[in-house]
């Protein structure tokens, strides 16, 4: 692909960081000092700070041989965002620390960054800091995020209250099928390597996986129509476990109605090929990064109708516990298969 | 070494981050939430937030052979608090994050969280958050500290002035003479498996590698003695690499005087019995996480005798460069031959 290759051990350590961090400007104002010290300072402004963190592994969260590395980059710092969001605060700062070995090339490392800079400037937000070391196995992306937001509207997942509204944003299993595609795609490419991949029609949920967006829209239209969630969590293992985190962590039961799972088109379609149930993708697949919360009754005028929003169910009694209601009115217990990283293959 | 071994799948990423998150009590009053939500809280009550994260590699930063876990899970953790207080900031909270291959049992796990625990309870730190995954190569830690400082406390490496004294805290080269010896013990017992190794009267200097301090009584002393230093950064390269950045960031040069170079008497015996030029080894010896700090000389009473600090130079013109005098007059030129995470192995 690139003409060049550049060996990393040709730049050290400290001419790399400095390669690859070139024309980063500072965005937003809490961000007194950027990379370059021993550490990083941020003021708060009488905010609260929210921080999380997220580690992507090579053979586990991502498979170079379909992942591009600048969507990677991209990817690694959007999920963190994605959990600032979820707290309700408003993203501002990332460190992104890279563990890498000697089979990367300078160039692959600026095309990595390429994507994580990209992130940075799509959603108003300073990169800070971070490591840069080698690796004897595969690649590693550590990221951190920092976000600000009033201390009176961090809305955390254990304060649902019965008969809350539960309320999903965008839709469901894409990222899912996604990958799935591209599953299938590596196979095919493994026993016929000149084959043409077949992504013609799938391109959104290709994107969904490859380069997913955090809800940071969300967020501000919230604001914007005054809503404040009683409880939030995003969907990084799948619906299912993350509505089961917000009933336990509440101290809730919950219900959620299949028919009202929001799937795209192209998700139903590509489920049907693959001989899958749509809304067992949209229920378990993981990695969408929508938010899903839960609102006051109240409130229910105010999204009625907004097509961010689908309300998919509601909170019940501990007692009541958590179930999927079917189309035919039947009924299951919700039970969480999403992603786990220590989970054994079946 | 136990007796039951527990697999990490049996309780998979969820049962995980509980058992080794157990008994964890929040220490200050900035932490508003730590683990289980989305993201944690700190409010950093008018102060600035200092943020700086390390990655730690097996095989590049660490050899399992010869660190225990427990004090490796201590050691990530030091390395990150010492960055945060070479900004004269005091540490607060952290998050870890690990990767780990299923070669690591869950009492493995539980383990290096211990030292990870100790190090957070000694420091009075709070353990905010992580993330915990598989890794397909080695073990990894991704450690992220923040800390909190008043904004005109705040100590850059970039703000020495010329004329500045040149100040280091403890004894240098230590660490570097500990990694010798283990690595020696590491040929002797691949050699002849069931030999004991020779540990004797150099248990100062492996605990300096093994199991560093970060100085954040120091940091608490300056305060005290009401010092206030121009510039500050922490030596985990080597003395003369972060006297070089202390440099050419405030944009000046630099005298080192070999002759005030602390060296402990183990770190001084041992670099003799390996041949190693004691000077050369406290120069450029990294993982000393003492700090490098300067001051105006109008401060020099306020530590003159102090057992905690030697004057080692002064900052020069940047037009009179950086070098290393000799006991017998002589100089050369300060070169950074300290750590590297790429650097080729000659």
């Amino acid at each position: 692909m690139d003409e060049t290759r550049t060996e990393i051990g040709e730049l050290g350590e400290f001419g790399l960081i400095n390669k690859l961090t070139e024309g980063i400007i500072r965005i937003n104002d809490e961000t007194v000092l950027g990379i370059g010290d021993d550490a990083a300072v941020i003021d708060a402004k009488g905010k609260q700070t929210v921080v999380t963190t997220d580690l992507l592994t090579e053979g586990v969260h991502f498979n170079l041989m379909y992942t591009p590395l600048r969507h990677l980059g991209y990817k690694a710092v959007i999920v963190n965002l994605s959990d600032v969001l979820a707290m309700n605060a408003l993203p501002s700062q990332v460190t992104v620390s890279l563990a890498v070995s000697n089979r990367f090339s300078v160039e692959a490392l600026e095309e990595l960054y390429e994507g994580v800079k990209l992130a940075c400037r799509m959603y108003n937000v300073d990169l800070i800091g971070g490591d840069l070391t080698s690796s004897v196995g595969g690649l590693m992306i550590a990221v951190t995020a920092l976000g600000f937001v009033e201390a009176e509207r961090v809305v955390l997942r254990s304060t649902a209250k019965k008969g809350d509204l539960l309320v999903v944003t965008g839709d469901l299993g894409g990222a899912y099928m996604g990958l799935q595609i591209l599953e299938r795609e590596k196979e095919v490419f493994k026993e016929a390597p000149g084959a043409q991949p077949e992504l013609e029609g799938v391109e959104y949920i290709l994107e969904r996986q490859l380069k997913p967006e955090a809800r940071k829209d969300v967020i501000e239209h919230l604001r914007e129509i005054k809503i404040q969630p009683t409880a939030m969590i995003d969907i990084s293992d799948g619906l299912a476990s993350e509505a089961l985190h917000l009933a336990t962590e509440s101290k809730l039961g919950v219900r959620i109605y299949e028919d009202k799972l929001p799937i795209d088109q192209q998700t139903y379609d590509q489920a049907r090929e693959f001989n899958l149930d749509p809304s067992l993708c949209a229920l378990n697949g993981g990695e969408d990064y929508e938010l899903l919360f839960t609102i006051d009754q109240s409130d229910f005028e105010k999204i009625k109708g907004d097509p961010h929003f689908s309300v998919i169910g509601y909170m019940a009694e501990q007692s009541e516990g958590c179930e999927l209601i079917f189309r035919n009115g039947g009924s299951t217990e919700l039970t969480a298969q999403g992603w786990d990283a220590f989970r054994k293959e079946s």
